[in-house]
């Protein structure tokens, strides 16, 4: 058994690699007798083992060299374990309580041992299609945002530090690329793997092909996504990489991660709400009518948003003084000044999530890769009309970004599509 | 004497090294007992040698670890000739009319070779002071950055050979920064090396001092100078990097290259012909008032501006069905989305190209490292007028540069504080 070359592991062999490997095996007390190991990768892309002992447990995760849901039509270098692993570091580095502990990484296999989030944690998607309240959701998520775009951008860091390291993560170039293609690109033109809710969606998936002021707005955010190294972030922020439980929220699979513009992470996370609220017609029944539901959500979008605005303000004041180059002190030490700069990054902060965020919703309504948010919402007919109002929303906000000036307006502008 | 190891040359060792390296003594067809070698380096950062022998000629330029202008007390890293050398190739690949062909380079020696730009060649600041028309300035430039930026950029090359472009060029950070510094932040704070024309711009220096409105649109250039790689940028094109005679013009100096905002080159070379234009009421005597050579140089920037917009959009039309990746034909290959994209991308660039430009004027005059056109006039008086009349242009283009429309109303604005 040649450890220098990548294999791909089964149940089997990852016993044997387990054994080989101390800080696995010490997980789970050396002990295999009663080992249980199950294959649960739902995702697109890995395959993901849960290893649970007498003693511990643990999580492995494997990239094959292509994208698992479509298979080798469509390679995708395993070298994304390696940014997986780096970015799970530092952001769990900087925000523990909300990223699981990496335990163990094999650049030759591919290959992450994490932290088992064990039962009651649930996929939040999943939860969210389930009508399940989680009422510290929008408290963790900007906090975790918070620190990990703050603390990973120029308000922090020293130029030589962001130099550094924007070049590491431009060797993810492929993930990059692929986010680039399925998000600003496929949706807007005729591309094989897009697909909707045929034939309710075909004028709208066509109106969105033909949408000239759209396609003007949405290469704007692909250069900004392609050429501004603002933060270190996830890359694929939506409600299925992140894990939940009433009071623990995890966010995983950062293996798109770059450094790339802050709003994509949060424009991910608030679209994919979006999203979970246009679907909940789709799950109402006669038992829930997921009317006090949508409220939640709401209250979610509009509280991660501010919360995000209000922890990201108060790290930067903190730490307006230290390192970070974007904005020294000698210049930018007086409280009025202050207050101008940091409305002014925040303002172009909020329309970049926007803009980003609403990209993220068309994808996932005429592009490749739904979201079960929608798949599941079995009579085609309301799921259609389900996604045309998210769509309708998602065109409006990328088209007019600069026109909202709070999270409040966005809220309403979802109520109005809604009704 | 051991080859592997960097060690300053003097006019001596320099003879030895020709003779050990054959790209460069065949040059001269190995002839030394004619040669002369003369040390010429009047810039800021290096040694510079011209070697001519009966046969040819060549110069040779090497890196020492410091600013040559300020001395080892502002150290700064020797491999900026590395990326001197890597930028001389491509962008003289792109462009071979405008930039000398480099004929050797040693990176354990940070030492280049490359093309001797024999007389009449002379530097375009020193043509501009001594008041010379150059009538193909405005074609040759715009050629050179329209080549140069475009096909550097996204709108010509694939995000696969971006990012393992801008990876690479990540390394030159120690130059980035010294700019970042130098042009975004020293001038609107106290600094040790700022000066400025005192006691008569004591106060404007302290008037860019308080200004928060200027410091909050510096800002946000900076950023963008930090941040965002949209193309290999030349990263110090004023008109000492550029070298001329009547017909030829080569530009020279790429050692801050790294991928940037192409407004930051475009902005350079602008905003030093409009410090040019300031100047020469400096210049000015009883046997030439200048007034006909002020007309020449708003011409050529007016000039050099619109050609550069009618090339660059021709290079892009001419590419638009290419391998670039911000804006896929399948997306926009209609001709009215193409004119709103191509519309809506120059308006951006010209912007960046007022706010660069007006920075690099700005910290001329109150930051460190002044430029000739002002510091030769004697009369420290006339010479602060001058400079004050630049400052005032240079902070009305930074904070209103969004409020422009077109390169005229540019020239409108410098004339109106001209008179």
């Amino acid at each position: 058994m040649a450890l220098s070359e990548f294999r791909p592991l089964d149940e089997k062999s990852l016993i044997e690699y387990i054994k080989a490997t101390p800080s696995l095996s010490s997980k789970i007390g050396d002990r295999y007798d009663d080992l249980e190991i199950k294959e649960v990768g739902d995702g697109n892309l890995n395959f993901v083992y849960v290893v649970v002992g007498a003693s511990g447990s643990f999580v492995i995760k494997q990239a094959l060299p292509y994208i698992r849901c479509i298979g080798e039509a469509w390679p995708m270098t395993k070298e994304r374990a390696y940014f997986e692993a780096v970015a799970l570091k530092e952001h769990g580095g900087l925000c523990p309580e909300h990223v699981p502990e990496l335990y163990h990484f094999d650049r030759t296999m591919s290959l992450i041992g994490m932290r088992y989030l064990e039962p009651p944690h649930i996929i939040l998607r999943k939860g969210l299609i389930a009508g399940i309240e989680y009422p510290f959701l929008a408290e963790h998520m900007s906090e975790y945002m918070a620190k990990t775009l703050f603390f990973t951008s120029l308000l922090y860091r020293s130029t030589t530090e962001h130099k550094r390291a924007v070049a590491e993560f431009c060797g993810n170039e492929e993930l990059c690329r692929h986010t680039g293609k399925v998000v600003f690109s496929d949706p807007y033109k005729v591309s094989e793997y897009n697909c909707w809710t045929s034939p309710y969606l075909d004028h709208d998936a066509e109106a969105v092909r033909e949408d000239n002021k759209l396609k003007l707005e949405v290469a704007e955010l692909k250069s900004k996504f392609c050429e501004r190294a603002q933060a270190l972030i996830h890359g694929d922020l939506h409600t299925g990489s992140v894990m939940v439980t009433h009071d623990s929220t995890q966010v995983i699979d950062p293996e798109f991660a770059f450094y790339g513009p802050m709003g994509f992470d949060i424009g991910a996370f608030i679209g994919n709400l979006i999203l979970a609220f246009f679907a909940q017609n789709g799950h109402a029944d006669q038992g829930n009518d997921r009317k006090i539901y949508k409220e939640w959500i709401l209250k979610t979008i509009e509280d991660t948003w501010n919360l995000f605005h209000q922890k990201f303000s108060a790290l930067w004041d903190e730490h307006k003084d230290g390192s970070g180059e974007a904005y020294l002190p000698a210049i930018y030490n007086n409280p009025e000044l202050q207050k101008l700069i940091v409305e002014k990054y925040m303002k172009e902060l909020f329309h970049d999530t926007l803009g980003f965020g609403a990209a993220k919703m068309i994808r996932r309504i005429v592009g490749v890769a739904h979201v079960e948010d929608f798949e599941s919402i079995r009579e085609a007919s309301i799921r259609a009309d389900c996604e045309r109002r998210a769509l309708e929303l998602a065109k409006t906000l990328l088209k007019k970004r600069r026109e909202f000036l709070s999270i409040a307006e966005v809220i309403s502008a979802v109520r109005h599509v809604q009704s």
